[in-house]
């Protein structure tokens, strides 16, 4: 069995996130869905605000499974006995801190591969921290996240005024 | 009467703006100089202080108006009747954060265009903060922000020391 | 009157070309699609095919013409009294060699401007010579171009079988 | 069981293809490396050669098959029921032409995912044109592509003097 | 007597700075590596600390000296009688900010020369943050900073859990 | 005594040529401007016309030569006892090939050393196909090559109409 990590911060997870979580559940048997919780950064959302976002994002999806993780990717990737990591590309920005990390991860570790898959070009100008700041200042992101996920930004924003 | 809003911290303001404001001020019958007034940052100069060096730097070019705005950006430009964001682009890593905003703000709404002016070549090494930085540093920027720009500058980083 | 020149090979013209039309229109008050006739390259469809391809494609577009033109484009878009020369942006890519277009055409005449609009997402992928590529193997390109288009397309490549 | 396409030229295979088949072999059930027979190219080698050398360089990895093709790659994916494209990437001028196939093949059949691989840091500068060029004018690429490919490739430019 | 300025933060001195270190002491006479002491950045390692664990990593490399500097690097490299500043290249994005840089550095001071060597393919992953973020996680990093360095990441980290 | 060369086709050279030729002769004790002599490519100037305007170009500066290579650039560079390879970078597409060149020709030999510097921003845009493209369709090169060249490309030219 195949098994794949898609590891981010998701903080919120972005129709752009499900797109990707979509497609690698069907190149692979069963993929977990890894919330980074890296105690170095303020998220807008807590690890259990940002699992619970996550888990109602992809409860249809059958083989996907939700989880966070902290400390070295590799070593998370191999305790759950996965071998790849999936990671999503929207532009050359991207690309080069990707491949900086997926080359890194490869230094520490050759047994864990690590793959990209193209954003689709509708979202590709999606990302978390642009729908919080457009959130944040009134705008309607409501094409943008599942209406979940846009319920929980309101009543965040909401609570800051 | 076409209306075209060119955004930006303006912290200070440089050459290179002026140059884009200049160019712009031909393609448009009025062009609204505006200051993003960003609560989450700390500038330089404060909102006051860029308006004043702007107006001085630009009280030459008549169809051209230095005003202030927070808020979604494409909010404001409906507010004023304008059509168009201009923007200015230097380098490839301003166009891949340029053309997420743009294809965001047309997701927000469809009748707002962006244009995109390149920076003229003797200005592409230029932005407010590395002109901050280097005066800072007690470095010359003579040549790369209006005279008045200079000054204030100069007073302010007097005082830090 | 503010005119725009829109210049390029159009080989043929596709919904990418098409989007970027439509948006220049609203900006200008006059838009001359021109296309270039370059005598070194070898073209699939020749000037006159791509012209009338144009047309069909922009006539419920009221303030847009279309031309060709061969020689320097300042030249020519100082003949047509035009101020504007209006370019798509997909890619990074795109983005560098337009640049230097943009700079040596402003060393040439500093009154023309350049101005960039990003094409639209949904067509971020789509060049004409793709279009051509995926035609010419059989692939359906129904959604890239207009339908006369791809008319054309279809009996250009049947005759060479 | 999952199958995937490895598309190229392979003209010659280089130990940077060959370290992304021994990569995605380890990913996928199969593995078709499929040579682009592109009638509109003159390569150095032809499409028998192309076939032979991939046939020598695989022949140790068990669930790599050797095959070419022509036409469009999403119809020799769908004919061989396979589900994924592979491509490496060495870099962002890669990434960028890549991003824009694999947008289009999406386009042209929502069932083939395309996924990447980076090339190894190692293989980063190698390319085919470029062991192609360095052999002719007769530079040593022992260390580039393996020893059957190297005789290959001396063999071809000793027939040309 | 040619010298030249190899400046940086060297927070920590990685195996991909020697590679630098060593090739540009075999170009100029006299290479001063110098750490910049910046009061606005709050460093792992302290100014002294960075330049010990430069001196062990360059004490066998005889025309190799270490300082640290604050202030204007143009200042700096005039005041030391050099004429040339090196930087290593890794990505595109260290590119467009090293040109903006070195663009900048040539407008204050025209005899000050900038030149860039790229840094080798087996090190192109490797970044002083990205060592940093490995060793923090527990991840092993021997291979990609001298012993020394390695050992002096191990106590900073060890004292802060 | 440090030998530089700076290779390239320079068809015709250009004032961006000519800065880098003047910035590297200072730099280096010997700078050896060497034309490639590519049997493959159809020049517009043959390497004896290129020849005659790089001297006419650099008689002024005192430690530069002009000499023709075919081959390896790394033979010929061991050849002229050099040590050190000098190209000039523009723009991010430059950096790309160049950094897949230097890396191959490390590759071949560890001795050569490829050093970078950037174009001054004023030549940015300029490079010789673009210069040639211009004066062919008649538009004035005249402040992006010296007089002598610009006199050149105007008889080319003339004898093709």
């Amino acid at each position: 069995m195949k098994t794949a990590v898609y590891p981010g911060s998701f903080d919120p997870v972005t129709y752009g996130h499900i797109d990707i979580i979509d497609r690698a559940s069907r190149l692979f048997d069963r993929v977990i869905v890894a919330v980074l919780n890296n105690p170095s950064k303020t998220p807008l959302f807590n690890t259990d605000e940002r699992l619970d976002m996550l888990l109602t994002a992809t409860r249809e999806i059958k083989n996907v499974e939700v989880d966070c993780f902290s400390g070295l990717l590799i070593d998370y990737v191999e305790k759950k006995e996965a071998t790849t990591v999936v990671k999503g590309l929207r532009a050359v920005s991207d690309f080069e801190s990707e491949l900086q990390m997926a080359l890194m991860n490869r230094k520490l570790n050759r047994n864990v591969e690590t793959i990209f898959m193209m954003t689709s070009s509708r979202y590709s100008f999606l990302s978390s921290s642009l729908v919080k700041e457009v959130a944040k200042l009134g705008g309607c992101v409501k094409d943008l996240v599942p209406e979940y996920v846009n319920d929980q930004l309101m009543k965040k924003f909401e609570k800051q005024f």
